[in-house]
């Protein structure tokens, strides 16, 4: 029996401020990627999110991101690999602390916006995040952008890798992301959402912006916690893929 | 034969920003406090701290601060047991990861500024502090001034602690640390301090502003790190330590 | 014909978060009060917040507050009123530069959150705020506490002012505001607010927390952006007032 | 007569921390261009370089960097022209308030690091920079590299500016300044450094690296706050400008 992992970005917010309806999403996923206090997330929401993941039988895991909370992580920022790599070990090392307390531990890490773009792209950038994921615990799986450099270099550095695809963002036919300046770079719609959710985890297939068809690897499915109708995706997704005999389940290691 | 621990805050620079002069005072100390990207410090500060640590056979210690950058953890900011809590925690995870990578462990945790004033005050702050450092690891010695509800709460909480006194800072006779803005609250000349250190570790007394004399049970001694004395400081107390016969050893749990 | 001013505090994002439907709550007020980089806000949605009060002709207002994002600048954090003065003086200068790139000028300073209360109860701290807005510009209206150190300050400096109350918090018997942490401390039931707002508009008068009335001379009224019922109750408010025969403008100076 | 004028960055420092020693620096410089609290700088550390400006009548300048303390400013990190603009719009605002509060004005503009690099290279970020500055006001004279797309743009958009050359910085024979990770790219030695501040005000030649003569327009000259060497060159160039008869004076509008 097919099975896949949905997974989402949470604990996005900061301070007095929000970035999704966490308490309603967390039911709804089986892997969750936290904020670690750079991109977003401060100390008050990391536990609070591990907590949710404990309440609700989900997959935890570290969002690691550049420091920068006025872009939230998703503006190019130049890095040494050094620094990435030392800023994820930061990041995940934050994190392992209130699930230690929760009596729990990190399964998998998701690095966010720009450092996984770059870790997508650029094989060096690839490796330092690899090294920071190891040197925090060889037992950690690392979510990368299916059929990049991160998980080339996940498994050459003999690390489990989770080969990620989107539900919500729209396809180049080159494999990469609309950008999201792009118009309809992310999908609102919970039946085109659900189409696509269910092309991937069941053919390993998303139709492109453009109309062409692109085969994906695919171990776990991302959808947008900030996304306004994230709610109703994640509901249709669900029941279109239990329909279609597809085991909701987190990623193994 | 007597033997005392000497503590430095270090790992205490921002970016650009140093805050002393670091490589010259690890061969000098036995145990490290290293700031945890709060009150100063950042994910590369940390790294090179830990690593001198290692190099140096120095103790290594978390140094958690509030999330003061502008007043370097040393204004009082209000925040609730339960936010100073997931602070501490938050921050001993993180320096636990360089920790890990090093190929070492965190010895020991010393708050920073506000939080070590408040803890030492409150009981309240001192059990969310001695909370926290037990949730990291039941092995973690906690730093607290000595004889202040720090020291207690710790040890009701079944951890090891060490009592703290000050070699470079002086005291007022009701066994406070004269205010920073009075003048000669830091001590500059490394004669007095010498003095101080000896007379903390050999008899545990200390002379008071004022001219009485205070008993003061010690672990570890504390010099600052941004003391602009701090290096003849370190030397001449090593000395006449040494001349008494006191062995300078980190703190064992 | 009685006349008052309805104020609220807007622009108070940061990156991508947003804290208030902003251009909704635009067209329904006469005065705001933005948010300058400290508390919250950046310099984007300082210059859009500065071009939605100049599309909607509605006075535009300084809303310093205290360089602690993470707690909203409602946290009590020591400041010496030199310190506050010089955070004041910046946070005034920054929103000047985007009203003169619109071709208009701050008609107003409003302290926000911990600053607001400092400066209500501590003269040291009023004159401060006092100080910085003169310095400014002494055509300024300095918005504070109606009854309250800030006014007394205020005046004493030579400054316009205008005499606060609020639609939407609830008053305490000694006239202060009933603590956020309180249940009912925020009126979310827009005929409560209305009445409220009413109550003080037209007779100068609140119903305090336990029923005693209390007499509040009041310029201008003030609704919490963040407040989930603000659109309904600026609706009802302003229907009731213009009911009542009270004309809705902005505070002259 | 020939003139020319030198310039500093200064306010640099932040919280606790200092970037060079400011009050040593002030009597020898006839500009200072201060941060104003985005890569570097504090609300009390501008208040007291724009004091010490008035104190040593040296000419205020804004130094408005990207929000990147922990960079320093220095990381390329994209932002839009628009961004760009509202930030440097931001921070002359906010310097204007303490120049305003000490009875003076703002004379000129130098953007900091990346953006200064930025606006050197990319016309779209030249003139959105010389947006900002015009906004603020058409009385403003702007600082760019001489010779680069930030002069041009600057005389396009009607503004005075200055054509600025490194004392301390090494060149490459392209113009451009010699990465700071080359060594040999910050020029310490006070003899070399007088040298080339000659060479620049007399003849507005300088000899790259490589040893090849460079023609550059120079209406004032840089050196660096954070120069260790930075009092002892600044005391032989003035001395050696002085004896080859050049007036040492602020660039005038």
């Amino acid at each position: 029996m097919a099975a896949i992992d949905i997974n989402c970005d949470l604990g996005e917010g900061f301070g007095i401020y929000r970035a999704a309806p966490e308490e309603d999403i967390f039911p709804l996923i089986t892997s969750a990627n936290i904020a670690c206090g750079f991109h977003a997330g401060d100390a008050h929401t990391m536990r609070k999110a591990v907590e949710l993941c404990v309440r609700h039988g989900v997959a935890l895991g570290a969002h690691p991101g550049t420091p920068d909370l006025q872009g939230f992580g998703r503006r190019p920022l130049e890095m040494t690999a050094r620094e990435i790599e030392d800023c994820v070990l930061y990041q995940i090392g934050a994190l392992e602390s209130f699930a230690r307390a929760a009596g729990t531990r990190i399964r998998h890490v998701k690095p966010h916006g720009w450092i996984y773009n770059e870790a997508a792209a650029n094989w060096e950038m690839a490796v330092a995040v690899g090294r920071a994921v190891r040197a925090s615990s060889a037992d950690l799986i690392l979510f990368g952008l299916s059929g990049s450099r991160s998980i080339d270099a996940a498994r050459q550095l003999g690390l489990a890798c989770a080969r990620e695809a989107f539900i919500d963002r729209s396809y180049e036919p080159d494999g990469s992301l609309t950008p999201r300046k792009v118009p309809g770079a992310l999908i609102l719609d919970p039946a085109q959402a659900a189409k696509q959710a269910v092309g991937l985890a069941v053919s390993g297939r998303v139709q492109c912006r453009g109309g062409s068809l692109l085969e994906i690897a695919v171990d776990t499915l991302c959808v947008h916690g900030d996304n306004p109708a994230v709610l109703d995706i994640l509901a249709l997704v669900r029941q279109r893929l239990t329909e279609k005999g597809v085991d909701l389940r987190a990623v193994s290691g």
